[in-house]
């Protein structure tokens, strides 16, 4: 864990593994052990070297601190990892050691052996937004005729229901999955050796770099994409556009949880959210974080970006700024999702209170259902300005708008009292709601 | 033309065009009449109200002043506008006047107009780059043989090939062009009336709604997704994407067009890159233009991922973040497509000078070729403190790596002077580089 | 104007102004006039060229579309206005024509153009904000005794007093004013000449720098800054700043216009705010602009910021990138401070309905007083708990605190019915909310 | 240390202790401490308290693993700290205990300990930057007069001197550390209580808050600043900028290195960016730092001016969105700036090279010395056409232009074979860089 006092909070057990030191180490001696399988396999090195650099391809076997210093001045961590590895594979077979790393460049095993690392985490993150996938759409389901206010520019717009808002959320995370599905798939083999050219290989370049890949189990490309830093920026973008999904929630969760909305609140516990001053008061913890995430998440995006140009055949400062700039990224999004599907899985809804807030505007929010339903009689502009000026005097009476509008005797013998009935209900003014659940619900279904 | 003195050189003709005010007024617009063709085909409103709104949805029409000024005063253009061409209607047809705009909101009307234009824009942008791969296709097809330095860390590494360097931009353009297609296949249509429910079309809702996708040639979304933003957001990204692509074929050109490298040069013509003060001198200008995108790009990528938060139904001030920010990002990663387009179908290439800085190391560059010729016989970390001995003399003597090993009649033994003569020349030691190129040009003339 | 359907709403006449394409022409031909009057007066060139350069230095006299089309190929808009202000004064004194731009080069027109417009530019802001300092002000005085919910968390938290609430955005307001002082201060004249030597002018240079200076009333460097863009990101980073400032009353202004809470209101008038849709609906449309402004602007800060790294004596690509974000920048920050102006100077404040929130939570946002007061006589973990307790009781029987507090007879006995009334009135439990008004009203009367 | 991987390489062990769990800890509990003699010394707790809370403030009596579990649930660090230093307190004297964390709130102590945490910084930062700058400004003065090429648009232009390119290193560095000294100064108590007012401490607040910032050596601001994020965003930006002037510089010197210009180059060492496959290849790490800072440094500060906008109170989100970027952003600086010290005071300059790149154009660098010099007798565009084409044929034909110019007799008389011998040394037209080098130098010595 990098941060022991905050990455409980900001990330999730799993992604601290995934980035740490170790990882890293892990990920670049998996590709120099299945460098040497490859390279063997292909007639390149002599098999007999595989076992002893096989073995010595262990993380717990080398001194992180060691490493990092020697880093500081060989400018990336392959440099000393492979000395050490090479050293190492001496002790035991002098033999096997002249083939460590061969033909393979820095750059190399710390490219694929991140790709081995985001991919596990990808596939990771993929599980918690499933999870709380599934947890949408049971909210969906389960709140399809829960009807509620719809707010636009945070005011009271026209009524809607809570089975539709999580059902939106549902709908944009069924694209994110895609795109990090998409980001995944392009996620390949790095193997260039030192320009690009496999030039070390001669002519087994190809067959070594094929069967790399497969002992890998990572696509192999159609060239070494050494400073074409796409495949990185394009991971990078999918989880930015995540977090945004996932701040929406955050930001939705956290204004119906206000005391003077009480909508929907977080789950509770013992330890979380409490306040260390105000014994009352529960804080939104995992809204917090989720909207953390989306605060971050963007400008960590567009430092991936700006990283992107890197010169020639492999970059100076660019490929540096990845190295903690993409697990930070990866870190937080990674928490927001494991945050979000226990907000959404535990998430208290208060239905009444929803109700009596459609209220509040003691009928103005339904003014559209009137409005529409007179336009049918007498045309949508009359409709709007007949409409807006009883909305104008129940405003300012403080009446409810069904009262002023029963003073009209003409608005009455359109609509009559039954038809009035009907308006003022919030479950009759809530169109295509169930339509577009249906739809994303079965979505859903299919892509589980 | 927002910016008639700066968008010559930053943007295109075509792209300024997509995004001007009358674009975006004739994007609402012709939502607007294809909204009454598609209530009209469905029952939702008379037939004989459509001829009069799809007459009066036509930009030329409005006052782009009035409109910004009374869009300042109603928070965004589509209110003042419905207004106007309501008003519009009205004095050929008052019947038909009120049926504008029926069942719909601002949001749905700016949404799907700028969805509409940046579809066309997408388009336009793509036969760019299409335009500039297939430049970079003649380019690595051409360049295959033509040696060069290959450079990392900005340090000559060893030798590769020029066709090499295009194929690997080539390569991350099909990319681009792959995440610009995704992108674009997600620009939905955006109806959902004032709450995302199409309450006020009834039951009518999802007919409307796909005769209207029809209409406009958009796909169908499964949900009106006024706040969920990842559409957006994931074409910024893709636009961030191809900026930094862009940029990094930029930067290389700029800094092979150095004086001390001249390897090759933006084309040159009257008025093209010439200083005010010194005579001889020949700016990079498209180069500028490409790496100033790539610097502005990833900070409205960035921007656009912070506003992706909207809250509620309709969001406060996040949506309002997108109105400039998108066509801006759009607009320059056109100028820098376009740039990049003109760039390459013009590039002087020097093949003299880079096969001459190939020789600036005296044969350094080749010590890796000597070390893993070597490396067979006396093993690789043997090969490689021998050739670095030799090379460090060499340095130190200011004299040909070449000179220094033949005076080792061990390597001499090892490698024969036939054997140097290979080593030692840069075009035997580009690996698998013809390869690399065929698998790109083999992908390139399949996506054509 | 930029853009006709948005400026309106995004910006300030006086900041589309300041960066209009005239006034940058206008900006690069007073450098020019005043370089020509400040080499005539140190001997440089002959008197007898000021009067022609001088007439020719109107912006109105060039076509903006034609230096457009040649910057686009010249890469910067000084080259073509030069070309074309050489040719003007030829007309009427050749001989003046030989002086113009002498010893120039076109950054430091452009430079020296741009610092012009920006100090006019932050006056003009300025005023703004001085204008908005004083609405607060006045806000934090009329309201130091109006309590309300401090909230933290968006949760209930305390008592405050709306006055304090504006006194805190005051006091940020006067460190924005202190950070654009100090970075407008330190706009400084450009003018090097091509290497930033000024070798054109021989040893005339310093004399020709400081007159030219004092032409300008621009502060005399101690060196050109060509590459150095630390002045550009200072004030870059003091508008993102102040957007900041601007965008928390945004937020917090929203947050108390909701339906729900209902405590504070933008100003209201004819087409401002209204709904498409909804007849009783007003959308916070100052709100919008300024939390757009404050979305925006962090990313057009990171932009600039990197484009801060420029190469050698005149960079590629970073100076480019720029020319449109720091106007863009600027604009947006304008409106915001124009919005926030008007927002503040017209917000309609409901104190009556600031207490009746206050009463929300049926006396438990005075549990901390109860705690404090009880502390004291018992210890603050043990209060802390006691009230703890009975906050959880009055919370799930709904009842009030005090009522169930009053069932302690432990808790009468120490603090006495009277100290229960005075406990459970707000206002006695705003502890140092008036002399902080007090601090923040002196440090503003001493600013104007 | 956050990563042994990484951090030796980004940033230094100062910044990785300043920002240590540990320090984090102790800032918070240094505050609690302080909070306590203040209290004590204004009467608020009794006097006999102040001990035992004194002795339980040491970060390493706390388990940072637990406190970091705990504060997952809670939501900050600081709720976890309290309790468990009560729970310290209460073992030695459960009367002391009642008295911890008197009338402050986490986010109090977190603020406060943050701004212990950073005027220790970046008085560690500053003294960096102070060698950095000294180191410089000998550079600045040694190398006055050694001509090199000035560059713009990564083209040759005139001649400078490497003295003037270290002294607008150097200047910009002066006001680098003016922003961080004006940012230091505005770090300042925070201390509010649970809702800003201090309403906790009755009438006592502004005195304990006197007491308070004597103790820990903080200013007093006007009010607690719970959501007016500026002072951090300020420093963020300082930060930021002071990454740009570094970046630049690791850009040029990494321009400098490449090996056809071959200038300047990094200090080399034992394991100092070597390449582990290119044996003659030393990689300029220090360069690759100082950008990669440069590239993640705007992203960092964007993503904290994104957190300034904090909701009432105290806010949700963006308060969290600081914890880790403002350290990552801090971490990165020193980093680079540590390098760059380093750099500088080792760099190896070629004076030899530099001069011989002079000549590269064979004369056309000093066109603009010969068309200065015929502008005093033909006017500035008859000299600048005359020598734009003898410069044209010069390049042409691959001939001096001091060769071209001689075969043209009008020019030979206009100027003399001694004025010719003039102007082609490269030292007599560096203008007026040693003035600028001694207001420079001047500058800084008045700085130290």
């Amino acid at each position: 864990m990098t941060d022991p006092l905050l990455d409980p909070l900001f990330t999730t057990a799993e992604a601290s593994q995934a980035f740490s030191p170790a990882a890293r180490l892990q990920g670049m001696l998996d590709f120099e052990a299945a460098l040497a399988r490859a390279e063997a396999a292909t007639g390149v090195i002599p098999d007999s070297a595989v076992s002893a650099i096989a073995a010595a391809c262990d993380a717990a076997l080398y001194d992180t601190d060691a490493l990092g210093a020697e880093a500081a001045l060989a400018g990336n961590t392959a440099i000393p990892l492979v000395k050490h590895l090479t050293a190492r594979v001496k002790e035991t077979d002098p033999e096997a050691a002249r083939f460590v790393h061969w033909g393979a460049t820095s750059q190399d095993a710390m490219d694929s052996g991140l790709m081995l690392q985001l991919r596990g985490f990808i596939d990771g993150l993929d599980a918690d937004v499933k999870t709380l996938s599934a947890a949408l759409a049971d909210l969906a389901d389960r709140h399809r005729s829960t009807p509620m206010v719809a707010r636009t520019w945070l005011q009271h717009a026209l009524p809607t229901t809570f089975g539709l808002k999580a059902a939106v959320w549902l709908d944009a995370l069924g694209r994110d999955r895609e795109r990090l599905a998409a980001a995944r798939g392009r996620l390949a083999l790095q193997f260039g050796g030192a320009a690009g050219t496999l030039a070390a290989l001669g002519g087994a370049g190809p067959a070594v770099a094929g069967a790399l890949a497969r002992e890998l189990g990572l696509p192999l490309p159609a060239l070494p994409w050494h400073t074409s830093r796409d495949r990185i920026t394009e991971l990078a973008s999918a989880l930015g556009i995540l977090a945004g999904t996932l701040g929406t929630i955050g930001r939705d969760v956290s204004l119906m949880m206000q005391m003077e909305v009480a909508e929907a609140f977080e789950p509770s516990g013992p330890g979380r959210g409490g306040s260390s001053t105000m014994p009352h008061k529960r804080n939104p913890v995992s809204c917090a974080v989720l909207l953390s995430a989306a605060i971050r998440a963007p400008a960590l995006v567009g430092g991936l970006l700006a990283a992107q140009v890197q010169e020639h055949e492999r970059g100076l400062g660019g490929w540096h700024a990845e190295w903690q700039a993409l697990p930070d990224l990866a870190r937080i999004v990674a928490g927001a999702a494991r945050h979000a599907s226990g907000l959404i899985a535990g998430l208290t809804v208060d239905a009444g209170r929803m109700r009596a807030n459609l209220d509040l505007t003691r009928g103005l929010i339904l003014a559209e259902a009137v409005t529409m339903a007179l336009g049918e009689r007498m045309g949508r502009l009359a409709a709007h300005s007949r409409v807006a000026e009883a909305s104008r005097r129940a405003a300012a009476d403080h009446r409810p708008l069904r009262d002023v509008l029963e003073e009209d005797s003409e608005i009455v013998a359109a609509l009559g009292a039954d038809g009035l009935d009907r308006l003022f209900d919030p479950l009759n003014y809530t169109g295509s709601a169930g339509h577009f659940i249906d739809r994303v619900l079965a979505a859903h279904a299919t892509d589980q």
